[in-house]
């Protein structure tokens, strides 16, 4: 089964407004081996929606669509989709009585117009809409689908949960989803795809999917198969040799972000850790300290921006060149001294000018404190970030 | 002149793809005062496209087609067109002599495909591609234009503003396009749209856009006129009152950063900045220091997430309750002190838990240390955010 998704409204076709709604049941019917092979949005033209909903609906047997249900002259989507449909639509008593509900739990009273929203089209089922007052409708007709959907997301994503996703699951042939999610940091996309692309690349079950930001790459496999023993088999077949190429690169295989690993390790070990930052300005503690109850294991810092602040601050012996790896030697074991951390990072770098990406990282231990030089491209954020990533994972590794 | 927009290509159609293009062509459009009023992303389906395309041309005076112009048989863009429209297509010398030299320069020789890359409707323009070997086309009849751009954004926009924009410029009714823009801290974009509504609302030229973040809200005026004069009457018309309005909470025209401006007035100063963070664990001096050149006024910091750290490295008295008043105050007092900064803010709180959003900053001057309690609500990434522009902002007024 093939899906089109459509969105409704001239407010959705702003420079800045990004159909989220479609994104997010994309990736559902995704889950559900449905693959969505058009969507578009379509602004307030009654005569415009009219023709691309008779569009998909020749095309695809399911189409969904998002907003314009509201109960203002702007909000079409009824209208059209009786006109694609070439249906009539009739008032529901128990859309009216949810309306009139909602409106009473809010002490207020419905206008006229909202007796447009209690419009079904026939043959329609009604869907209520737990969170406003715009219900939803589920036309099936000769094995096709088209689907009504209020347009916010904390309306629709509901109703997508409860009533459109167990319908189509009762349509489909009985299957069962097993999932598998590889994060690796510190590979290029390009690089990780060329190393496991030979072995993805021959299975179209399970699908896999990649997802990368600077540094941190996501790996998702996802098996669809009639028992849940075959779908374990497809993903131990592809997931075991990939992460056996990717090794010890990969830092979770549960979702949890880098600083959530680390935070489980420090944790768990009853240890703690410490950082003295240049180049990042704070940037590494934030990011270890975006995790709740980061506290348990993160002492503090000392962000040291100045040769001044360095030697003052951190004991950074005067005349040591402000990026070297002596300086992040001496910031890192100052940091883990003046802190009584069990670890402590260092950071000194470049993030523009000249010798933008020439960067120093430090980590002090009990017994030890060691340095890397760093070459890294990009921009002052795009440096400052991967400069971040490599001083969390150098911890995490040495948290193993 | 209404424009829709086509973007081609399967890829296209993943649950984590957002086509930027069509926000950055409407955002380009918007400004000539074209209106987008429909977009739509079709896979690789030729048939599919081809509907597509010839219902976009019947409801719109200009197509915009992206994407689907490479070498294989899953490019169907130029086909799908050239059936839309019904003409046929020509070899074109110039885009093929183009593509040799485009192969030649990286030391390759184009396959047998790419010949169909130089394929032009019959009665297009052929417009040059510097950044890749898929050619744009121009097709103009009866006052209607249908734009074929290569899907990359680094091909297509220097495509759009060389050759896009220049044209359709010259087709509209001569015109003047000025602009203001206000940042403001601090104010809900509720809130500020309530204050100003009455104001802008009166006039669609200057067109207005409100663009909302976390505690951080832009606004921009948009006038197109005859003339120059013209255009900057109507935005001081509708501006100025604004500006009068929302007063001091502006922070910016002409689209600067909250850091960049506290920068630039502590440069002018000759003055220097210190910070010491519990609750933000360093996302404070991250956003002082994404600035360019930031060393010249940012000594540096500490993150004092512990009450021992707090007492070590600032001086706060022992016994002193982490989240109050007097730890805000001693931790801003401290980081002066240490650093021999002229400004330091401190920021202590709660991210998370029963008591999440109650946050104290602190800031020490020459003379003086104050300290403010804020009550923020949200989940820990927006206390931590809206912590760190309340900071930036009183440091802001205070410098002023």
């Amino acid at each position: 089964m093939n899906a089109e998704i459509i969105a409704v409204g001239s407010e959705m076709l702003t420079p800045d407004k990004v159909d989220t709604n479609s994104l997010y049941i994309t990736r559902e019917l995704n889950t559900l081996g449905i693959e969505v092979v058009a969507k578009c949005i379509i602004g307030d033209d009654r005569a415009r929606l009219t023709e691309a909903i008779r569009a998909a609906w020749k095309n695809s047997g399911l189409v969904i669509l998002t907003g314009g249900l509201g109960p203002t002259e702007d909000d079409i989507t009824r209208d059209a989709a009786a006109a694609a449909l070439d249906v009539g639509m009739t008032p529901n008593p128990a859309a009216w009585d949810a309306i009139l509900n909602r409106f009473q739990k809010f002490g207020r009273t419905p206008t006229e117009n909202n007796r447009r929203q209690m419009l079904i089209l026939d043959g329609a089922e009604m869907l209520l809409n737990p969170n406003g007052t715009a219900p939803g409708q589920w036309f099936h007709r000769d094995g096709r689908v088209l689907v009504l959907l209020p347009g916010p997301p904390r309306e629709l994503k509901p109703m997508m949960q409860a009533d459109i996703i167990p319908r189509l699951i009762a349509m489909l042939p009985p299957q069962v989803i097993r999932t598998r999610w590889y994060r690796v940091a510190l590979m290029g996309e390009s690089d990780l795809d060329q190393l496991i692309a030979p072995i993805y690349s021959k299975f179209t079950n399970p699908a896999t999917t990649i997802l990368a930001a600077p540094g941190d790459v996501d790996i998702h496999l996802r098996a669809r198969c009639e028992t849940a023993e075959e779908a374990e088999a497809l993903l131990a077949e592809v997931g075991d040799p990939i992460r056996e190429l990717i090794g010890d690169k990969i830092y979770s295989e549960n979702g949890d972000s880098l600083e959530q690993v680390i935070g489980k390790l420090l944790r768990a070990k009853g240890q703690s850790v410490a950082v003295a930052e240049s180049l990042t300005g704070g940037m590494l503690g934030q990011q270890i300290t975006a995790v709740s109850g980061a506290s348990d294991y993160f002492k503090g810092g000392f962000l040291t921006y100045t040769d001044e602040m360095k030697h003052q601050l951190l004991g950074v012996p005067e005349g040591t060149e402000a990026v070297s790896e002596a300086a992040a030697l001496a910031m890192a074991q100052g940091a883990r001294e003046r802190t009584g951390a069990d670890y402590a990072l260092s950071v000194t770098g470049f993030a523009d000018g000249d010798q933008a990406g020439h960067v120093y990282v430090g980590l002090a231990t009990a017994g030890d404190v060691h340095a890397r030089k760093l070459k890294l491209s990009g921009d002052r954020l795009r440096v400052r970030t991967l400069t971040v990533l490599n001083a969390l994972d150098w911890l995490r590794r040495s948290l193993l």
